[in-house]
Parts: structure tokens; C-alpha cells; sequence
């Protein structure tokens, strides 16, 4: 059933800023000996996400860093092939650090999510009903306590997390204000995801004037995936009792140096608000409760996403610069041969 | 009993930086008649607060902004001497906004705490027990839940609000990290206030290493006196789940023009850490408790403070910039002629 070699990228050399192709190299490996304990998934969809930047840095971040040579860490969801874990069996579909790569040997905690048998198509499971949907969920109702009335600014407004949280925070009552880069982006936050206002931060040569503009009583809650002028922006129009979500940092190309800013001391003090950094992952123990929820939101329809789905593991290696390059309209993902839908 | 004329602190001119005597000015001016409702207070005591410089500021910050001509808005303790309002009576001794001048006619609504017949002196109620303590009592109790075992950076360490700061969390079982400036205030630190560790941050040719050398294992906790420099280095060393109060920014010379620092975001996301701003005031309701909790500990001696007294309303109008200069060892006083102790 499983092939003694498959496709995989490796890391070729460590990036110096946004990770392009060259930074990757793609080959032909031998799939190792399924050990004991250890579960064999063919990979359908593999997933393509900011934070994989921040995985690939040099700097200690939040996760191990990936060494040169390894297989890139990624998200993927599948189908397991052989299992010798118990709690697996062949055919039991599976989201998890699978790896870019077609196929992968791996221990059971690799998994994050069991994805039912009914569900009618996988690549879901790594958007809005994988860690974008469950980082939207928690970062709206826990971490940002949204209340009915909040006015509720998002950036990256039509991105996979953040078309999430605008409509999580419709549900929850509150006003929606989503922040995006260009024409087309400002137009999917209204018509599609269901925002009250929209800012195309491109072409508004007066960000601060347009934040009032669309938040003239303030603002409540502040869902950030930008970092840099953007949130200061934001910032500057906070509401006593704000609670801001640091969610991701997609306007800084580098951390090394780290950036200057407005500095948000005085803002944070005089507003009594909450700056907050978060990962989806420090929920692992409630992803059910968060699918589960997520899922009859998408199946009665108030819960909408896009997927912007590449062919072939081949383009895979430059996948990471066209997300950051905000090319992408919707969840990016790579689809590969094993996928069937 | 009460003078037609009194000496009264007025604000001369809108300061650019730190306040300076030549913003103000000494005057002697007619105490206003006592209308029905009001009550009539002899100050005994003047406060100067690092707050008073936002109060000046012509940016809008977390209070009414003070005019040109306006008395400077000041805490006090003081005694009543008439009362037209039926909560008060002669004899009653009083902590609040009663403003740099010898005697005050207010609503009772600018009295902040009453103060026990009972207590040996008024002037612990301008610090340790006034808004210094119960701005340490809640930013360690609830802003940043000080548990046991918690290592505690403060800055500004042997301050007014820092000292109470680092001895409430001693008593909740944290380790303590002060940062001060000056070898006589790292003294204070170790020898007074209990520090398990003080840092002189101008005399260490590389605070990140002190830092270092102090919090092995990284910072839970970081009580944020100063912004600047100093929160750089300490948001460096964080750990994740950290809690970061923000309380008040002497670091920093001016916010006009925003000053530019190190972006935290990636720092709070990758330790998934919360910055929050807070004042004591957010926290009325509950200064009942906080006074009564830390009268205990200052009465059984676990509980320090140190007061710096300047004496005559003469020395109101430079004391501000004598606070920024770091001058002060303990909290800074004005004692007026009307004081018995």
C-alpha cells in the first residue's frame, strides 16, 4: 500500500526575510520503516500559513525551529494508509503536522484534529474548521471577550483568520469593522463575510481619518494580524476597557532587527486596555468544542470561507511569499494527486 | 475657622516636558464662600505624583486636562473644618483631590478616602496607604496575579508605588527583581523593601544580562513603572504566560511626539503574554479593602515605606521635576503649616 519513495521539500537554506522558493528544494526521499507505535498518513491537501515564516527563523520562537534539511513543518490533512498506533486505523482521515510532503511516518501526537467520516470534503479541516476557525473562535470569545455592541476592528479582515472572526463577532453581536489590503478584499469583507465597514488600507491615504470615520465612538476590540502602522493606527483610537488580540505580525517583514514602533505604553495606561498575544495551539484541550461549533456555522451557511488552492507539491516551495505577498484570496493551500475532491 | 485668603498653586503656563517651577505659580488668593453640599478642608499634606505631568499635558489622557489659571489638581490629606454636605463633619480627616493649595472648598465627591479617627498620622494616606499602595495591593493581586513562585521584575523599585509593590508580592511568595537607579536605591531595594535581587540600571553596562543573571528561568511578572529602555530589556526575558502591568511611563521625557520603541507583538504572541494598563482608581469600590489590608501589614511591619518631605507650599512648584529627576528617595510631600506631625 505505501510507495518506498515520495515527493518532499526540504528546507535548503535558512531565509533572510519573507521565505521564497529558492529557500526550499524539492526531491525524491525514501519513506522510512513504519515503527511500532507510529502511524503512515498519505497527505491530501498541505497547508500554506504566516507562522510558518516565524518556524523558519532564526530567532527562538514558539515553536522548535526547523534545521536545514529537514522536511518543511507544515499542516496537512489526510487519510492514514497502515496504522501501528492503536487508537488509528487505515482510513481514519487526520489534520496534523504531517510535513510538506506526500506522505508521512509519524507519531500520534503529530495529529490535531480526527476529522469524521462523514465530513464531505478535508480541506476544510485546515481552514476555517482547522486552527484558523479555532484561533478565530477562541480569539473572539476568550481572549477578546466580545460583547454584543462592541465596535470590533480586524486586520487581514478577509484573510483565513480573520473573514473568521468577522463573522464570529456578527454572531456575538458585535459591530465589524475589517481592515485589508486592496479594492477586491474590501469588497469580499462586505459582500462576503458580512462586515458592517471596510477599510482598503491601500488607498486610504488617511488611515486614522477612515478608523474614525467608521469607529466614531471608538474602538472596543482590536483583532490584530498585522502589527506595525496599521495597529498604531488602531491603537490611537481605543476605547477605556479595550482588549486587543496579537493574533500574527504580517505588515513586519523582519524581526531581525526587531521593528520600531509608537511605543503602546501610554495608549495601554490611559485606556486601561489589554494587549494580549495568543496561539491556538494553548487551546488544544477545547478544539472539539470549538469544531463542533464551527461546523454548524459552515453547514447552515452564516459561516462563509474562501480557499485559494494551488496544484501540486510543486508549488509549494514559493507558497509562503505569495501569502505574504497578499496574492492569495482565501485560505492558500497546496492540493496534491492523493486528494480527491 | 476658615481664612478669607489662602496660598494656592496655580498652573502658569502649559509645560512642554516635565513640569518646572516656572510653570506655575504661587499666589494668594479669596477662598470661595462654602455653598450648600460643599465642605471646607484644611490640607495638612500635599501630594506630587508622577501622574501629574499627563494631567498638564495638552494630549487627552486619562482625566479632565487642567486649564491655565486652574489651582494644580493635587491629591491631599487634610481635616474638615465646615460641612454643608451630611456625610461630613468637622474633625473628619480626608484623603483627595483637594488640590496644591492650603485649604480647599469641594463637593464630597473629590474625597477619596476617609481616613480613621484613630490613625497615628495622616500622611501614609498620600502613599502606602493612598493610591501608591492600593495602585501596588490591586496591579499585583488581580492586574498580573502574582502567584507563588513567580519571579517579579518591578521598575522604579524603591518608588513609592515599586516598594509596596515588591513587598505585597514577597507576601503572596514571589521572588522580586527590583530595578532602581543609583546604588543608594539598589541599597534600599535589598536592605528596606526586601528584594530578593536589585539591579542599578545605570550602572550596568548591559541590563539584558543582568536581567539575565537575576531571572535565570525568565520573568512572570513585570510591574511596569517607566515604559523605555528598561521594558525593552525585561520584555526579552519573558516567560510564557508573563503578565505585564502597565502603571505608569517615567522613562519616557514626552509623548508628544509619540516616542518610538521596540514592537512588543512578537514578543507577547510567541509567549502568548498579556500587557495591561491599569489605575488604581478603576478600582474605587474596592479601596476599602486594599487600605484595610495594608494598614495591617504596615502596622505588623511587613509592610516599609519611606516618605521624602519638602516642607512649605513654597516647594510645590518645583517638586515635579525634582520626582522625573529621581531626586526622591520614598514618597515625595509637601508638608503645610497646618500639619501636626
Amino acid at each position: 500500500m505505501s510507495r518506498p519513495t515520495h515527493l518532499a521539500v526540504t528546507v535548503a537554506r535558512r531565509p533572510v526575510a519573507i521565505p521564497q522558493a529558492h529557500d526550499f528544494a524539492l526531491s525524491t526521499v525514501t519513506l522510512p520503516d513504519l515503527a511500532e507505535g507510529q502511524i503512515h498518513v498519505r497527505n491530501h491537501y498541505l497547508s500554506v500559513d504566516p507562522a510558518m515564516r516565524g518556524w523558519l527563523s532564526d530567532a527562538k520562537g514558539y515553536a522548535d525551529r526547523i534545521e536545514i534539511g529537514d522536511v518543511m513543518r507544515a499542516f496537512a490533512v489526510g487519510v492514514v494508509v497502515r496504522s501501528r498506533a492503536p487508537a488509528f486505523h487505515e482510513g481514519d482521515r487526520v489534520m496534523g503536522l504531517f510535513g510538506w510532503q506526500e506522505q508521512a511516518i509519524v507519531a500520534p501526537d503529530a495529529v490535531m484534529l480526527r476529522i469524521n467520516a462523514d465530513a464531505p470534503r478535508l480541506s476544510p479541516y485546515l481552514g476555517v474548521l482547522g486552527l484558523n476557525g479555532i484561533t478565530a473562535y477562541f480569539g473572539t470569545t476568550d481572549v477578546c471577550r466580545v460583547q454584543r455592541g462592541d465596535t470590533v476592528i480586524v486586520s487581514t479582515a478577509a484573510g483565513a483568520v480573520g473573514s473568521c472572526v468577522g463573522q464570529i463577532t456578527k454572531r456575538l453581536g458585535g459591530r465589524t469593522i475589517g481592515i485589508a489590503g486592496g479594492r477586491e478584499k474590501q469588497r469580499q469583507c462586505i459582500d462576503e463575510f458580512g462586515y458592517d465597514a471596510a477599510i482598503d488600507y491601500r488607498s486610504e491615504a488617511d488611515l486614522d481619518a477612515a478608523i474614525a470615520r467608521c469607529c466614531p465612538n471608538g474602538v472596543d476590540v482590536y483583532f490584530d494580524n498585522t502589527s506595525g502602522g496599521i495597529s498604531d493606527s488602531v491603537l490611537r483610537h481605543i476605547r477605556i476597557g479595550a482588549r486587543i488580540a496579537i493574533c500574527g505580525t504580517a505588515a513586519i517583514e523582519s524581526w531581525n532587527p526587531w521593528p520600531l514602533g509608537e511605543r503602546p505604553n501610554r495608549h495601554l495606561l490611559i485606556k486601561r486596555a489589554t494587549m494580549r498575544g495568543f496561539l491556538a495551539t494553548d487551546y488544544r484541550d477545547r478544539y472539539a468544542e470549538a469544531v463542533e461549533t464551527l461546523s454548524a456555522w459552515v453547514d447552515d451557511g452564516s459561516l462563509r470561507y474562501r480557499e485559494d488552492v494551488l496544484d501540486g507539491i510543486e508549488a509549494a516551495p514559493g507558497s509562503i511569499a505569495h501569502l505574504y505577498a497578499g496574492k492569495n484570496t482565501g485560505k492558500l493551500l497546496i492540493r496534491l494527486s492523493a486528494a480527491e475532491d
